[in-house]
């Protein structure tokens, strides 16, 4: 194991949920390496933290361990879950809400058919190129389980232990699917525009799409976001002055504005359309 | 010793101050484990940095270290303490201005007797359950020593000392007292209702009280605060539609609202009154 | 090499930019020390960058390496420097856009005279108190570069492998000179009045002006900001009520309000003038 441990909740960094988790996960493997994704995730809001952590884990270390908690139902009968995945290899650990089948799906070869029934996506047989468990071995939980705090008395001895090398099936046993969440993704209408939606706003105000590059007809595209029409696709933020369209160091189309804040130019929020001519 | 030191402060993070106090403790021992505990405490609200990490030290390593550092009186004649406590073993560096007061009592066995006079605190006889010294042996701080932080200068260095195994008497002399802030505790009215307070309110809008699950009278008690009526004690969010009061994860009675935000419902501040019938 | 890597941005905390950067840098060198300075420098202010970070290195141990990104003209032609420096021994990265000026200054012998012509200043001959390098040797950089993202895909990877003590020399040619920022500094006017500024305003509501110790006339000095006039210059936050002066924890004269917040009081903002009498 590589030792390094993400973490990716909507916690905020005002109270001491987060240092909490680190103390039982330090607690338990002192050498852990633990870095902070994001924990400005939106209260409640697991599609945000599924795009984010897709869009961030593939720059850690192979093998890394990423605690994804955003976690409504905590306390209820849903499962937490641990998810293996191949290409790249990593662990994902997290309730099962459907924080972590978008990631899962980018995970699997493309073409790869996609299964999913009754809200759940089918994960494939062991072996594949994902494997998830069930977080059911409470042996290594804290005790008591308060049942509104499981990142620090379930999450956080798991991620430690698996940070330690003990394999993923040692907390639980296999399972062949995991619950499912429609992630957002742009549909072609009948005349053929493409509408896709904003999944981020980040700190400067620039605007993360859920288009990808080969979703566009070129660089040439028109986009239209929240009334304004941006010709053409640029490199960098100093390309244009005023609004521009770009793609983002994340691997999709992002709205932002030379020296400026788009998301305020425009009165741009999580959820709005954006359509590319 | 375990290596692990939490730092809690009101420095909030929009500065260089918890980065400067962390170089500091790194340049002494490179091997230092330092944890954020929260920097996010109310300027100035001693009170409240007491009640998040007394409910936050038990979940680190024994003989971890938590520097605690809220100090209107910063450069002024308080002193700095250490305190190191058996039941948990847990060491305390913090400015001697009652912020440990609270911590060091619930670190008492049950039913000692707590001696407090002209707004000290008796710790008792060296070798029992409290020990406290004085730090006074500038030798080891930064030199010059600013008289506005004292953070930087004066506890990094003891922090960093106390990690790397340096007995708390190296610093200065036992103490037989320290300075004792008075803790909002329930108190029990003449009809036999409860009134405690809220004591912290998170991201999530959920208000912790100051009511631990053995002062309530069962399950079924009625939690008046803010001019609503929350009828029983539910066990997680998920449990009730809007309003409802549970024991939350720090062991004291919380008002949630079951993917809402009960601070803005009820518009509810630190220190409101909650009363239990 | 300390192993120590500080990180100053204006990325905030709200993103996962800075979790990111983190993570490719703990690939390359999982034994890295990552320390966050300031990640809410105001968007694009490289000022403010500069002012922070040379009144907080001196503080890590020699030889730490201190990344930089305040960076509105990513992807563009301006280059990614390294900054050696001697006195004391630390290491800069950063774009080349005028954010190490201040700090080169500083880190030169006093009454040294620094050479500024059409933006650039001169660094001097090989060998001596300043050594600079362009980062051009795109081999350890990520692929493909972002070219909006440099922290992560060009200066993390370089950090990395200098904190792996990796010799500044190997990321590209040495260069005789680098971007030059003018810093605000203070100024005496025909009467004999000193004209300072305001450089940060902390989370407390202090002032930070760019007045140090020396250009004072004396403890005695009235100064006047935002129309209060402040009689003196106290020890501590504590010496006065409402109101005060005092030299500040970064060798800065700083306005403050005993248990108050002076930036409210005031409605001051960076950028007012603060003049001494």
């Amino acid at each position: 194991m590589s030792g390094v441990i993400t973490l990716t909740t909507d916690f905020g960094t005002d109270d001491t949920y987060v240092g909490v988790v680190k103390g039982v996960i330090l607690r338990l493997n002192p050498k852990a390496l633990i870095v902070d994704l994001c924990h400005s995730i939106e209260p409640q809001n697991i599609t945000q933290a599924a795009f984010l952590v897709n869009s961030s884990f593939r720059y850690f270390t192979w093998e890394s361990i990423h605690l994804v908690v955003v976690d409504p139902g905590v306390g209820t009968a849903r499962r937490g879950i641990i998810l293996q995945t191949q290409h790249p290899p990593a662990i994902f650990v997290a309730p099962d809400n459907g924080i972590l089948s978008f990631i899962a799906m980018e995970c699997l070869p493309k073409g790869r058919e996609v299964i999913v029934k009754d809200g759940f996506m089918f994960i494939g047989e062991p072996g594949r190129d994902l494997q998830a468990f069930e977080i059911s071995n409470s042996r290594i939980w804290l005790s008591p389980v308060s049942p509104t705090f499981h990142a620090r008395d379930v999450f956080a001895p798991v991620v430690a232990q698996l940070s330690l090398g003990v394999p993923p099936k040692s907390f639980g046993r296999p399972i062949s699917s995991i619950a499912y969440l429609p992630t957002p993704v742009p549909v072609r209408d009948a005349g053929g525009l493409l509408k896709g939606k904003i999944a981020h706003i980040d700190r400067f105000g620039n605007l993360f799409t859920n288009i990808r590059e080969e979703d566009l007809p070129g660089r040439n595209a028109g986009i239209e976001v929240c009334g304004h029409i941006i010709a053409g696709v640029k490199k960098t933020y100093a390309d244009s002055m005023g609004l521009l369209a770009l793609m983002g160091s994340s691997g999709y189309l992002e709205i932002a504005a030379n020296s400026g804040n788009a998301a305020r130019m425009l009165q741009a929020k999580i959820g709005d359309e954006v359509v590319v001519k």
